[in-house]
Protein backbone atom coordinates (compact mmCIF):
# COMPACT_ATOMS: atom_id res chain seq x y z
CA UNK A 1 0.00 0.00 0.00
CA UNK A 2 1.26 3.77 -0.76
CA UNK A 3 1.77 5.71 2.15
CA UNK A 4 -0.81 7.88 2.61
CA UNK A 5 -0.80 11.65 4.92
CA UNK A 6 -3.69 11.42 7.01
CA UNK A 7 -5.19 14.52 8.28
CA UNK A 8 -6.51 15.11 12.39
CA UNK A 9 -8.56 17.52 14.17
CA UNK A 10 -8.33 17.29 17.72
CA UNK A 11 -9.24 18.44 20.91
CA UNK A 12 -7.20 18.47 24.25
CA UNK A 13 -7.08 19.47 28.04
CA UNK A 14 -3.96 20.94 27.33
CA UNK A 15 -3.50 21.02 31.65
CA UNK A 16 -1.52 17.78 32.09
CA UNK A 17 0.82 18.47 29.57
CA UNK A 18 4.15 20.15 28.84
CA UNK A 19 2.61 21.74 25.70
CA UNK A 20 2.54 20.32 22.09
CA UNK A 21 5.71 19.55 21.13
CA UNK A 22 8.08 16.58 22.28
CA UNK A 23 10.44 16.89 24.81
CA UNK A 24 12.43 14.22 26.78
CA UNK A 25 10.84 12.98 30.23
CA UNK A 26 7.47 15.05 30.35
CA UNK A 27 4.20 14.33 29.12
CA UNK A 28 3.26 16.04 25.28
CA UNK A 29 0.45 15.97 23.16
CA UNK A 30 2.63 15.35 20.47
CA UNK A 31 4.27 12.40 22.18
CA UNK A 32 1.36 11.10 23.24
CA UNK A 33 -0.48 11.12 20.19
CA UNK A 34 2.64 9.14 18.40
CA UNK A 35 3.14 6.81 21.44
CA UNK A 36 -0.83 5.66 20.97
CA UNK A 37 -0.92 6.16 17.10
CA UNK A 38 2.48 4.02 16.67
CA UNK A 39 1.02 1.69 18.77
CA UNK A 40 -1.63 0.89 16.27
CA UNK A 41 -0.43 0.72 13.29
CA UNK A 42 2.86 -0.85 13.85
CA UNK A 43 5.66 1.30 13.30
CA UNK A 44 7.09 4.90 14.48
CA UNK A 45 5.12 7.89 13.68
CA UNK A 46 6.10 11.68 13.40
CA UNK A 47 2.91 14.24 14.00
CA UNK A 48 2.77 17.70 12.80
CA UNK A 49 0.98 20.08 14.31
CA UNK A 50 -0.51 23.73 13.51
CA UNK A 51 0.26 25.09 15.90
CA UNK A 52 2.75 23.95 19.24
CA UNK A 53 0.54 25.24 22.03
CA UNK A 54 2.98 25.75 25.28
CA UNK A 55 1.92 24.01 28.37
CA UNK A 56 -1.53 24.37 29.87
CA UNK A 57 -2.72 25.69 26.69
CA UNK A 58 -6.11 23.99 25.13
CA UNK A 59 -7.09 23.11 22.09
CA UNK A 60 -10.83 22.42 20.62
CA UNK A 61 -9.56 22.27 16.97
CA UNK A 62 -6.03 21.59 16.60
CA UNK A 63 -5.19 20.07 13.27
CA UNK A 64 -2.23 17.83 12.81
CA UNK A 65 -0.90 15.64 10.04
CA UNK A 66 1.19 12.25 9.83
CA UNK A 67 2.05 9.48 7.11
CA UNK A 68 1.85 5.91 7.11
CA UNK A 69 1.96 3.09 4.84
CA UNK A 70 -0.59 0.69 6.69
CA UNK A 71 -3.50 -0.32 5.62
CA UNK A 72 -5.85 0.37 8.62
CA UNK A 73 -9.40 2.01 7.80
CA UNK A 74 -9.17 5.69 8.59
CA UNK A 75 -12.39 5.00 10.90
CA UNK A 76 -10.97 1.74 12.61
CA UNK A 77 -8.13 4.21 13.27
CA UNK A 78 -9.98 6.69 14.90
CA UNK A 79 -12.09 4.93 17.24
CA UNK A 80 -8.30 2.19 18.09
CA UNK A 81 -6.76 5.70 19.28
CA UNK A 82 -9.64 7.12 21.01
CA UNK A 83 -10.14 3.94 23.15
CA UNK A 84 -5.87 4.38 23.61
CA UNK A 85 -5.90 7.93 24.64
CA UNK A 86 -6.22 9.45 28.18
CA UNK A 87 -8.75 11.21 28.16
CA UNK A 88 -7.41 14.03 28.31
CA UNK A 89 -6.87 14.14 24.33
CA UNK A 90 -9.89 13.05 22.15
CA UNK A 91 -9.41 13.03 18.25
CA UNK A 92 -12.86 14.01 16.21
CA UNK A 93 -11.98 13.88 12.93
CA UNK A 94 -9.64 12.25 10.97
CA UNK A 95 -9.12 11.89 6.85
CA UNK A 96 -6.95 11.09 3.78
CA UNK A 97 -5.49 14.58 2.41
CA UNK A 98 -2.82 15.58 -0.35
CA UNK A 99 0.81 14.59 0.10
CA UNK A 100 1.45 17.89 0.28
CA UNK A 101 -0.54 18.71 3.12
CA UNK A 102 1.26 20.24 6.37
CA UNK A 103 -0.94 20.82 9.06
CA UNK A 104 2.00 23.43 10.11
CA UNK A 105 3.38 25.17 6.86
CA UNK A 106 -0.02 25.17 4.69
CA UNK A 107 -1.92 26.99 7.41
CA UNK A 108 -3.47 30.38 6.56
CA UNK A 109 -4.97 31.38 9.57
CA UNK A 110 -5.17 30.36 13.34
CA UNK A 111 -8.12 31.60 15.98
CA UNK A 112 -7.68 31.47 19.60
CA UNK A 113 -9.35 32.44 22.53
CA UNK A 114 -8.75 33.47 25.70
CA UNK A 115 -11.36 33.78 28.40
CA UNK A 116 -11.56 35.86 31.75
CA UNK A 117 -13.89 36.28 34.45
CA UNK A 118 -13.55 38.91 37.44
CA UNK A 119 -13.47 36.89 40.63
CA UNK A 120 -11.19 37.87 43.66
CA UNK A 121 -10.46 34.10 44.30
CA UNK A 122 -10.36 31.34 41.71
CA UNK A 123 -14.04 29.71 41.47
CA UNK A 124 -12.67 25.90 41.24
CA UNK A 125 -15.48 25.21 39.20
CA UNK A 126 -14.74 27.20 36.71
CA UNK A 127 -10.88 27.90 36.57
CA UNK A 128 -9.39 25.18 34.49
CA UNK A 129 -10.05 27.28 31.35
CA UNK A 130 -10.18 30.67 32.48
CA UNK A 131 -8.52 33.35 34.34
CA UNK A 132 -9.86 35.34 37.19
CA UNK A 133 -9.45 39.15 37.50
CA UNK A 134 -9.31 39.83 41.41
CA UNK A 135 -10.60 43.13 40.37
CA UNK A 136 -13.86 44.41 37.82
CA UNK A 137 -12.72 45.48 34.30
CA UNK A 138 -13.12 47.84 31.87
CA UNK A 139 -14.12 46.07 29.06
CA UNK A 140 -15.32 49.28 27.09
CA UNK A 141 -11.30 49.91 27.38
CA UNK A 142 -10.33 47.18 26.38
CA UNK A 143 -12.78 46.86 23.24
CA UNK A 144 -11.09 50.51 22.55
CA UNK A 145 -7.79 49.32 22.43
CA UNK A 146 -7.67 46.31 20.53
CA UNK A 147 -8.96 46.94 16.77
CA UNK A 148 -4.71 48.74 16.36
CA UNK A 149 -3.67 44.95 15.97
CA UNK A 150 -5.81 44.09 13.23
CA UNK A 151 -3.27 44.51 10.50
CA UNK A 152 0.43 43.62 8.98
CA UNK A 153 2.40 44.79 12.17
CA UNK A 154 5.71 43.97 13.54
CA UNK A 155 4.65 42.27 16.58
CA UNK A 156 8.29 42.20 18.61
CA UNK A 157 6.59 44.13 21.48
CA UNK A 158 4.01 40.97 22.05
CA UNK A 159 7.18 38.03 21.04
CA UNK A 160 8.43 36.47 24.39
CA UNK A 161 12.56 36.30 24.25
CA UNK A 162 13.93 33.56 22.49
CA UNK A 163 11.41 32.95 20.15
CA UNK A 164 13.17 31.13 17.20
CA UNK A 165 10.69 33.43 13.82
CA UNK A 166 12.45 34.69 11.04
CA UNK A 167 10.11 37.80 10.71
CA UNK A 168 8.14 39.43 13.58
CA UNK A 169 5.58 40.05 10.97
CA UNK A 170 2.19 39.39 11.02
CA UNK A 171 -0.86 40.12 9.86
CA UNK A 172 -3.96 40.13 12.64
CA UNK A 173 -7.54 39.82 10.82
CA UNK A 174 -9.50 39.94 13.78
CA UNK A 175 -8.69 41.26 17.83
CA UNK A 176 -12.61 41.34 19.52
CA UNK A 177 -13.50 41.18 22.97
CA UNK A 178 -16.62 39.82 23.98
CA UNK A 179 -18.86 39.39 27.24
CA UNK A 180 -20.39 36.32 27.26
CA UNK A 181 -22.51 34.62 30.07
CA UNK A 182 -21.38 31.05 30.17
CA UNK A 183 -23.95 28.77 30.85
CA UNK A 184 -21.26 25.98 32.83
CA UNK A 185 -22.71 22.22 34.42
CA UNK A 186 -22.53 24.45 37.28
CA UNK A 187 -23.30 27.91 37.12
CA UNK A 188 -24.01 31.03 34.99
CA UNK A 189 -20.52 32.85 35.07
CA UNK A 190 -19.92 36.05 33.02
CA UNK A 191 -16.83 35.87 31.21
CA UNK A 192 -14.59 38.76 29.16
CA UNK A 193 -13.65 36.59 25.82
CA UNK A 194 -10.52 37.78 23.79
CA UNK A 195 -10.77 36.15 20.36
CA UNK A 196 -7.51 36.79 17.99
CA UNK A 197 -7.63 35.07 14.40
CA UNK A 198 -3.98 35.70 12.52
CA UNK A 199 -1.99 34.28 9.81
CA UNK A 200 0.48 32.94 12.45
CA UNK A 201 1.44 33.83 16.03
CA UNK A 202 4.70 34.43 17.14
CA UNK A 203 5.90 32.95 20.46
CA UNK A 204 3.29 33.87 23.40
CA UNK A 205 1.87 36.26 21.30
CA UNK A 206 -1.27 36.11 22.52
CA UNK A 207 -0.98 35.30 25.78
CA UNK A 208 1.25 38.77 25.90
CA UNK A 209 -1.01 40.67 24.26
CA UNK A 210 -3.54 39.57 26.70
CA UNK A 211 -1.80 40.96 29.72
CA UNK A 212 -1.59 43.83 27.78
CA UNK A 213 -5.54 44.07 27.47
CA UNK A 214 -5.68 43.50 30.99
CA UNK A 215 -3.49 46.14 32.33
CA UNK A 216 -5.32 48.63 30.13
CA UNK A 217 -8.53 46.61 31.67
CA UNK A 218 -7.24 47.51 35.10
CA UNK A 219 -6.68 51.66 33.87
CA UNK A 220 -3.01 50.65 34.48
CA UNK A 221 -2.49 52.27 30.89
CA UNK A 222 -4.35 54.10 28.97
CA UNK A 223 -6.51 52.14 25.79
CA UNK A 224 -3.95 54.15 23.36
CA UNK A 225 -1.43 52.88 24.66
CA UNK A 226 -1.33 49.71 23.38
CA UNK A 227 -0.79 51.27 19.88
CA UNK A 228 2.07 53.13 20.89
CA UNK A 229 3.75 50.09 22.35
CA UNK A 230 2.80 47.67 18.87
CA UNK A 231 4.68 50.89 17.45
CA UNK A 232 7.60 50.72 20.17
CA UNK A 233 8.61 46.78 18.92
CA UNK A 234 9.89 46.61 22.54
CA UNK A 235 8.54 43.96 24.10
CA UNK A 236 9.86 45.57 27.81
CA UNK A 237 6.71 48.30 27.01
CA UNK A 238 4.33 45.39 27.00
CA UNK A 239 2.74 43.69 29.71
CA UNK A 240 3.14 40.55 31.44
CA UNK A 241 2.63 37.11 29.82
CA UNK A 242 -0.80 35.70 30.52
CA UNK A 243 -1.03 32.14 32.32
CA UNK A 244 -1.79 29.49 29.92
CA UNK A 245 -5.31 28.05 31.27
CA UNK A 246 -7.44 30.61 29.82
CA UNK A 247 -5.72 29.74 26.22
CA UNK A 248 -7.40 27.47 23.62
CA UNK A 249 -6.43 27.22 19.89
CA UNK A 250 -10.31 27.32 18.68
CA UNK A 251 -9.40 26.41 15.14
CA UNK A 252 -7.16 26.33 11.93
CA UNK A 253 -7.87 27.22 8.40
CA UNK A 254 -6.52 26.20 5.48
CA UNK B 1 -13.28 35.91 73.80
CA UNK B 2 -16.23 33.57 74.06
CA UNK B 3 -16.85 30.06 71.56
CA UNK B 4 -18.10 31.24 68.51
CA UNK B 5 -19.55 28.39 66.32
CA UNK B 6 -18.88 29.71 62.41
CA UNK B 7 -21.16 28.61 59.62
CA UNK B 8 -19.18 28.24 55.72
CA UNK B 9 -20.71 27.78 52.34
CA UNK B 10 -18.46 26.47 49.64
CA UNK B 11 -17.38 25.13 46.90
CA UNK B 12 -14.90 23.00 45.57
CA UNK B 13 -13.67 20.95 42.63
CA UNK B 14 -13.55 17.21 44.26
CA UNK B 15 -11.51 15.23 41.35
CA UNK B 16 -8.02 15.30 43.76
CA UNK B 17 -10.19 14.70 46.61
CA UNK B 18 -10.53 11.49 48.70
CA UNK B 19 -14.08 12.73 49.42
CA UNK B 20 -15.01 15.13 52.73
CA UNK B 21 -14.17 13.48 55.33
CA UNK B 22 -10.76 13.14 57.24
CA UNK B 23 -8.81 10.03 56.27
CA UNK B 24 -4.82 9.70 57.04
CA UNK B 25 -2.52 10.19 54.44
CA UNK B 26 -4.72 10.93 51.79
CA UNK B 27 -6.00 14.63 50.66
CA UNK B 28 -9.44 15.28 52.00
CA UNK B 29 -11.64 18.68 51.77
CA UNK B 30 -12.57 18.38 55.41
CA UNK B 31 -8.99 17.74 56.42
CA UNK B 32 -7.26 20.59 54.21
CA UNK B 33 -9.53 23.01 55.83
CA UNK B 34 -9.13 22.05 59.26
CA UNK B 35 -5.04 22.64 57.97
CA UNK B 36 -5.87 25.82 56.74
CA UNK B 37 -7.95 27.53 59.94
CA UNK B 38 -5.68 25.61 62.01
CA UNK B 39 -2.62 27.92 61.08
CA UNK B 40 -4.69 30.60 60.76
CA UNK B 41 -6.38 30.28 64.25
CA UNK B 42 -3.63 28.85 65.28
CA UNK B 43 -5.85 26.43 67.08
CA UNK B 44 -6.44 22.75 65.93
CA UNK B 45 -10.42 23.16 64.40
CA UNK B 46 -13.02 20.23 63.93
CA UNK B 47 -15.34 21.02 60.97
CA UNK B 48 -18.10 19.11 60.62
CA UNK B 49 -19.80 19.27 56.61
CA UNK B 50 -22.89 19.14 56.13
CA UNK B 51 -22.87 16.53 53.17
CA UNK B 52 -19.80 13.73 52.80
CA UNK B 53 -19.33 13.80 49.46
CA UNK B 54 -17.60 10.99 48.50
CA UNK B 55 -13.84 11.20 46.37
CA UNK B 56 -14.43 13.02 43.30
CA UNK B 57 -18.12 14.21 43.79
CA UNK B 58 -18.39 18.06 43.90
CA UNK B 59 -19.85 21.10 45.66
CA UNK B 60 -21.09 24.16 44.74
CA UNK B 61 -23.07 25.20 48.28
CA UNK B 62 -21.38 22.61 50.92
CA UNK B 63 -22.23 23.84 54.05
CA UNK B 64 -19.96 23.46 56.92
CA UNK B 65 -19.31 24.42 60.68
CA UNK B 66 -16.81 24.69 63.42
CA UNK B 67 -15.73 26.77 66.77
CA UNK B 68 -13.36 29.05 67.65
CA UNK B 69 -12.61 31.27 70.54
CA UNK B 70 -9.85 32.90 68.29
CA UNK B 71 -10.73 36.88 68.05
CA UNK B 72 -10.42 37.51 64.67
CA UNK B 73 -12.87 39.30 62.74
CA UNK B 74 -14.76 36.60 60.16
CA UNK B 75 -14.18 38.82 57.18
CA UNK B 76 -10.65 38.67 57.65
CA UNK B 77 -10.52 34.77 58.32
CA UNK B 78 -12.28 34.06 54.83
CA UNK B 79 -10.04 36.10 52.92
CA UNK B 80 -6.66 34.81 55.07
CA UNK B 81 -8.26 31.13 54.12
CA UNK B 82 -9.26 31.19 50.78
CA UNK B 83 -5.53 32.95 50.64
CA UNK B 84 -4.07 29.85 51.98
CA UNK B 85 -6.27 27.20 50.44
CA UNK B 86 -5.90 25.56 46.68
CA UNK B 87 -7.41 26.91 44.05
CA UNK B 88 -9.80 23.92 43.78
CA UNK B 89 -11.39 25.19 46.97
CA UNK B 90 -12.91 28.21 48.03
CA UNK B 91 -14.83 29.46 50.39
CA UNK B 92 -18.22 32.08 49.02
CA UNK B 93 -19.52 32.81 52.65
CA UNK B 94 -18.73 33.13 56.50
CA UNK B 95 -20.67 33.93 59.58
CA UNK B 96 -21.58 33.50 63.17
CA UNK B 97 -24.14 30.99 63.98
CA UNK B 98 -26.26 29.93 66.94
CA UNK B 99 -24.20 27.60 69.38
CA UNK B 100 -26.68 24.87 68.28
CA UNK B 101 -26.30 25.31 64.95
CA UNK B 102 -24.64 21.64 63.67
CA UNK B 103 -24.74 22.09 59.68
CA UNK B 104 -25.15 17.95 59.23
CA UNK B 105 -27.82 17.70 62.31
CA UNK B 106 -29.80 20.28 61.53
CA UNK B 107 -29.86 20.64 57.71
CA UNK B 108 -33.32 19.79 56.47
CA UNK B 109 -32.98 19.42 52.77
CA UNK B 110 -30.04 18.69 50.31
CA UNK B 111 -30.07 19.06 46.33
CA UNK B 112 -27.49 17.02 44.50
CA UNK B 113 -27.43 17.51 40.50
CA UNK B 114 -25.99 14.95 38.34
CA UNK B 115 -25.05 15.76 34.77
CA UNK B 116 -24.99 13.58 31.94
CA UNK B 117 -23.88 14.21 27.93
CA UNK B 118 -23.95 11.95 25.23
CA UNK B 119 -20.54 11.47 23.78
CA UNK B 120 -19.09 7.99 22.23
CA UNK B 121 -15.53 9.11 24.01
CA UNK B 122 -15.56 12.04 27.06
CA UNK B 123 -14.93 14.98 26.04
CA UNK B 124 -11.26 16.01 27.40
CA UNK B 125 -13.25 19.42 27.33
CA UNK B 126 -15.69 19.41 29.32
CA UNK B 127 -15.69 15.38 31.20
CA UNK B 128 -14.25 16.82 34.62
CA UNK B 129 -17.95 17.80 35.65
CA UNK B 130 -20.00 15.30 33.67
CA UNK B 131 -20.48 11.27 32.84
CA UNK B 132 -20.37 11.03 29.03
CA UNK B 133 -22.80 8.45 28.01
CA UNK B 134 -21.24 6.58 24.55
CA UNK B 135 -25.22 6.25 23.34
CA UNK B 136 -28.13 8.13 22.64
CA UNK B 137 -30.50 8.78 25.93
CA UNK B 138 -34.14 8.37 25.63
CA UNK B 139 -34.72 11.30 28.10
CA UNK B 140 -38.73 10.87 28.04
CA UNK B 141 -38.52 6.85 29.45
CA UNK B 142 -36.05 8.23 32.12
CA UNK B 143 -38.14 11.28 32.90
CA UNK B 144 -41.30 8.53 33.28
CA UNK B 145 -38.72 6.71 35.85
CA UNK B 146 -37.84 9.34 38.38
CA UNK B 147 -41.45 10.21 40.11
CA UNK B 148 -41.62 6.95 41.70
CA UNK B 149 -38.76 8.01 43.89
CA UNK B 150 -40.62 11.35 45.03
CA UNK B 151 -42.22 10.53 49.10
CA UNK B 152 -41.28 9.03 51.88
CA UNK B 153 -39.41 5.36 50.92
CA UNK B 154 -37.16 2.64 52.17
CA UNK B 155 -34.45 3.27 49.58
CA UNK B 156 -32.45 -0.01 50.42
CA UNK B 157 -32.15 -0.70 46.90
CA UNK B 158 -30.35 2.30 46.45
CA UNK B 159 -27.91 2.03 49.23
CA UNK B 160 -24.40 0.95 48.87
CA UNK B 161 -23.17 -2.14 50.75
CA UNK B 162 -21.20 -0.55 54.05
CA UNK B 163 -23.77 1.68 54.39
CA UNK B 164 -24.04 2.97 58.53
CA UNK B 165 -27.39 5.00 58.20
CA UNK B 166 -29.45 3.66 61.41
CA UNK B 167 -32.65 3.95 58.63
CA UNK B 168 -33.20 3.03 55.16
CA UNK B 169 -36.21 5.48 55.07
CA UNK B 170 -35.64 9.22 53.29
CA UNK B 171 -37.85 11.70 52.18
CA UNK B 172 -37.23 12.78 48.50
CA UNK B 173 -38.91 15.97 47.87
CA UNK B 174 -37.98 16.31 43.84
CA UNK B 175 -36.28 13.93 41.54
CA UNK B 176 -36.25 16.07 38.07
CA UNK B 177 -34.79 15.03 34.83
CA UNK B 178 -34.16 17.99 32.23
CA UNK B 179 -32.36 18.48 29.57
CA UNK B 180 -30.22 21.83 29.33
CA UNK B 181 -27.70 23.32 26.94
CA UNK B 182 -23.98 24.24 28.73
CA UNK B 183 -22.73 27.02 27.27
CA UNK B 184 -19.12 26.30 28.15
CA UNK B 185 -16.02 28.64 27.57
CA UNK B 186 -15.34 26.51 24.19
CA UNK B 187 -18.94 25.51 23.42
CA UNK B 188 -22.40 24.30 23.69
CA UNK B 189 -22.79 20.87 25.26
CA UNK B 190 -26.45 19.04 25.14
CA UNK B 191 -26.39 17.55 28.65
CA UNK B 192 -29.07 15.39 30.98
CA UNK B 193 -29.74 17.04 34.46
CA UNK B 194 -30.94 14.65 37.14
CA UNK B 195 -31.70 16.98 40.22
CA UNK B 196 -32.84 15.37 43.55
CA UNK B 197 -33.24 16.52 46.72
CA UNK B 198 -34.26 15.25 49.59
CA UNK B 199 -34.39 15.54 53.75
CA UNK B 200 -30.89 13.15 53.81
CA UNK B 201 -29.32 10.01 51.56
CA UNK B 202 -28.03 7.03 51.81
CA UNK B 203 -24.26 6.06 51.19
CA UNK B 204 -23.91 6.79 47.48
CA UNK B 205 -27.89 6.56 47.04
CA UNK B 206 -27.84 9.72 44.35
CA UNK B 207 -25.33 7.42 42.23
CA UNK B 208 -26.83 4.38 42.27
CA UNK B 209 -30.35 5.79 41.52
CA UNK B 210 -28.73 7.68 38.21
CA UNK B 211 -27.15 3.76 37.20
CA UNK B 212 -31.01 2.78 37.38
CA UNK B 213 -32.25 5.62 35.10
CA UNK B 214 -29.43 5.46 32.74
CA UNK B 215 -30.54 1.62 32.29
CA UNK B 216 -33.39 3.09 31.98
CA UNK B 217 -32.25 5.71 28.93
CA UNK B 218 -30.74 2.61 27.45
CA UNK B 219 -33.49 0.89 27.21
CA UNK B 220 -32.30 -2.23 29.02
CA UNK B 221 -35.27 -1.68 31.61
CA UNK B 222 -38.50 -0.32 31.68
CA UNK B 223 -39.23 3.03 33.40
CA UNK B 224 -41.65 0.95 35.60
CA UNK B 225 -39.42 -1.31 36.80
CA UNK B 226 -36.93 1.42 38.79
CA UNK B 227 -40.82 1.79 40.97
CA UNK B 228 -40.87 -2.06 41.63
CA UNK B 229 -36.77 -2.40 42.67
CA UNK B 230 -37.27 0.73 44.92
CA UNK B 231 -40.63 -1.79 46.43
CA UNK B 232 -38.17 -4.82 46.51
CA UNK B 233 -35.69 -3.27 48.73
CA UNK B 234 -32.74 -5.15 47.34
CA UNK B 235 -29.94 -3.23 46.22
CA UNK B 236 -29.10 -6.62 43.74
CA UNK B 237 -31.63 -5.07 41.04
CA UNK B 238 -30.62 -1.55 40.89
CA UNK B 239 -28.37 -0.36 38.48
CA UNK B 240 -24.23 0.05 38.53
CA UNK B 241 -22.77 2.86 40.98
CA UNK B 242 -22.63 5.81 38.37
CA UNK B 243 -19.04 7.44 38.81
CA UNK B 244 -18.67 10.59 40.70
CA UNK B 245 -17.22 12.99 38.91
CA UNK B 246 -21.04 13.65 37.60
CA UNK B 247 -22.28 14.40 41.07
CA UNK B 248 -22.03 17.94 42.61
CA UNK B 249 -23.87 18.98 46.30
CA UNK B 250 -26.05 22.41 44.84
CA UNK B 251 -26.98 23.40 48.14
CA UNK B 252 -28.37 22.41 51.98
CA UNK B 253 -31.17 24.05 53.43
CA UNK B 254 -32.10 24.47 57.02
Amino acid sequence: MKTRNVRLVLRYDGTGFAGWQVQPDVPTVQGTLETVLASILDHSVKVTGAGRTDAGVHALGQVANFETAAAIPLEGLLRAANDRLAPSIRIDEIAQTDPQFDSRKSATRKTYRYTLYCSEKPDPLFDRYALNVPQPLNVGAMREAAPCLVGRHDFSSFQAAGSSAVSPTRTVLRAELSETECETVFETVQTVRFEVCADGFLYKMVRNIVGTLLQVGVARIEPAEVGRILAAKDRNLAGPTAPPRGLCLLNVEY
